[in-house]
């Protein structure tokens, strides 16, 4: 193998200058490990005259990503548009159906297409690479799919979005209130203008989906994730998790249960002990269950042009190495499709925060709802006084099922001494 | 690819029996991961007729390791029998030789004899590939040799003897002393009856020269690295530890500074913030620097059948799959050999514990040793009293090199004063 891998970019935003700097600044190196030379040829992006801090001298330029998908005398297209459809879709179509392999870093495209795309991908004989669409640096996608290539693993979790990890991180050790903290992150550069992607859990969802695809063997699924977001954690929260022990973080859950698969980003509580505790701000963390290899954790940056563009190339790498691995673990034509587990089964413990009036004998009326429905408390805090006004009321349960929890939240929101819909937090134990 | 993959296993020990486990309970997903079966034809160990709770019948039985190797129908020769010398290597070298692919899980060998083994395997067109060889069910080798391959690396490190590590934190929480918690480590199979290889560094080196070698590119080099076991390390360095806000792990630190490379194994104080810190037990975990991925660090089991046996597929399944890497990243042949850095030059804190005679004025002497050779005192603990009889006096120094705090050390430990031998311990940042 000495022939030249051809390489021709799709965006050049962060991600897309990150990967020209590691291509132009490890050339050499980068030949040594493939065994041949990997040269950009083509480069495709809005604005051709802007000064983005690399030289694309050399390169041929496209302005319609799909023409040079098509089109460039290239061996791999890298897309690092963004987006489930349009150019970016348009752009890997067009590649795929040229015979030529993909890199992508496109969590949206792959979640929402990624099992049609594993197919054609297959027909036409070439690979289709997405390390950098889930938890940025980390090779998690590598170590599923290989790494732990002969376990059956049952569960993968994680902190799957930086954003949302700074924000809990920060009002944790601040105090400081969620709104207050999104408008720093957001000054900072760690969240976008909309951040409704990140904070609502859409983008850890996107991940969680590629994920379980890939550790289950399973169509990729976004529509069965259930998806919650952070906007309603407040400080006092935080403060109480602490209290009681716990952290509060975004996790992306997917777990294979007899023949069903259950994938859920949500708030969680985790006890200070447990793995993915210690992993603070704009840090990911990916969690693997395996039956021969038990627990494997793996932690570092999960956005950024240097971590994004590393798990880009170690795609664009594979592809220079002739490694060719079926995009989902499995033959995309033999991915399973399995029941989705209904929320209302999940059986945990629940942190619960009310606004309750503080008036003598109100909790006997949310004391009897959770009786009514089967919940049983573990523990119950009431810090604050102030009589006749709302103060919050924290409950912690024992295990329960999720369909009890919301009856007796149902029921509980309905009491007239409740004066704002309850806080609910699943606990995790892992 | 539909032809079968045939192994051969050489060695039924815990790891053999685990990866005869894996292949028999996973063979129809391994087959649909590989895309072709992977099914074991012979198998060579010493006792035939020992009951090991898997069904060996369908195999054919060696009982020379490398006659199998030379002779038995086989693509794969899996080699876990362990040691640098004699029937290992005569069975990994007879496997290379025949063209076959090795697997191996035998750390000792591949750091003595990795650079050799790599051209031979290189020469004859096979794979040489040693996942389980570090850090057992974490995927370390393919996280550096493919995960991290766009990345020059400047260091790796980590806990890399789960043994070590479990007594370490034994010790911090228990209060016990070293020889107490290795007897039970021993009773618990956590330790072996002769556990010097464990507690006195060597494993822990012999896995730092192979991660440096993949890592950086240069020849394995074992007898390169500085080694230092744990067995000087006593309850109350433990607890001075605690104190300072610093937990003692043993770790293997691997740096490329400039053109020369440092390996070290030997117990360090790390702050309670750091990566490391909060791997406890049995536990391995292992941290890469790279220049675009920044820091990635990935944690679990470090040893034991289920977890050593699934970093031994993972490498039977990149040759089914047809997955081919150089062995240390880049070929064999164009390893570079660079000089190790002296451990002279380390530059960093310390932390000293003396026994000192508890008597009026005993400290100007040892002051005047740290003046004389430019150390700097950071801190001072002298908590007991006892006068007339030795006490423990902790010092912590400021940034200094080896070579300084090494005379300082010489110059102090001939005081009159000083009861034994002082006890050093490097405090690393990270």
């Amino acid at each position: 193998m000495s022939d030249i891998l051809k390489v021709a970019i799709a965006g050049l935003g962060t991600v897309g200058v990150g990967t020209v700097k590691i291509l132009q600044q490890h050339a050499d190196v980068l030949a040594k490990r493939c065994g041949r030379p990997v040269n950009i040829v083509a480069i495709s992006a809005r604005d051709h005259n802007k000064d983005r801090g690399v030289d694309l001298s050399g390169y041929q330029w496209y302005s319609d990503a799909a023409e040079m998908a098509r089109d460039a005398d290239c061996d791999v297209v890298v897309e690092l548009i963004g987006g489930s459809e349009g150019i970016a879709k348009d752009a890997v179509e067009a590649a795929l159906n040229a015979g030529r392999h993909v890199v992508t870093a496109n969590k949206a495209l792959v979640a929402h297409h990624g099992t049609e795309l594993a197919c054609l991908a297959e027909k036409n004989g070439v690979s289709l690479n997405y390390e950098a669409a889930v938890a940025g640096g980390i090779p998690i996608i590598k170590t599923v799919r290989e790494g732990l290539a002969g376990n059956s693993l049952s569960r993968v979790y994680g902190i799957l979005n930086g954003t949302c990890n700074y924000i809990l991180t920060t009002m944790r050790e601040t105090g400081r209130d969620f709104d207050d903290v999104l408008a720093d992150a957001q000054k900072l550069g760690y969240a976008e203008a909309d951040p409704a992607f990140d904070i609502d859990g859409v983008d850890a969802a996107h991940k969680l989906a590629i994920l379980a695809s890939v550790a289950f063997g399973t169509e990729v699924d976004f529509d069965a994730v259930h998806v919650e977001g952070i906007r309603h954690i407040n400080a006092m929260d935080i403060q109480f998790a602490d209290e009681l022990g716990y952290k509060i973080k975004l996790l992306g859950i997917a777990t294979k249960v007899n023949a069903t698969i259950e994938q859920r980003v949500h708030p969680c509580m985790v006890p200070e002990g447990a793995p993915v505790s210690t992993v603070e701000g704009v840090f990911n963390a990916v969690v693997c269950d395996g039956d021969f290899v038990d627990t494997i954790m793996q932690e570092g940056r999960g956005a950024g042009e240097g971590p994004t563009a590393s798990a880009v190339m170690a795609d664009v790498m594979d592809i220079a190495r002739g490694i060719s691995v079926p995009t989902f673990a499995v033959p995309a034509t033999q991915l399973q499709k399995l029941p989705t587990r209904p929320m209302a089964e999940r059986r945990g413990a629940y942190y619960v925060r009310l606004m309750l009036v503080d008036e003598p004998g109100v909790f006997a009326d949310v004391a009897a709802a959770l009786r009514d429905h089967e919940v049983s408390m573990e523990q119950l805090l009431q810090r604050m006084r102030d009589p006749g006004e709302a103060v919050p009321v924290v409950i912690t349960t024992h295990d329960t099922t999720e369909a009890d929890m919301v009856n007796a939240l149902n029921a509980i929101a309905a009491l007239d001494t409740v004066t704002e819909a309850p806080c609910m937090i699943r606990i995790e134990t892992f």
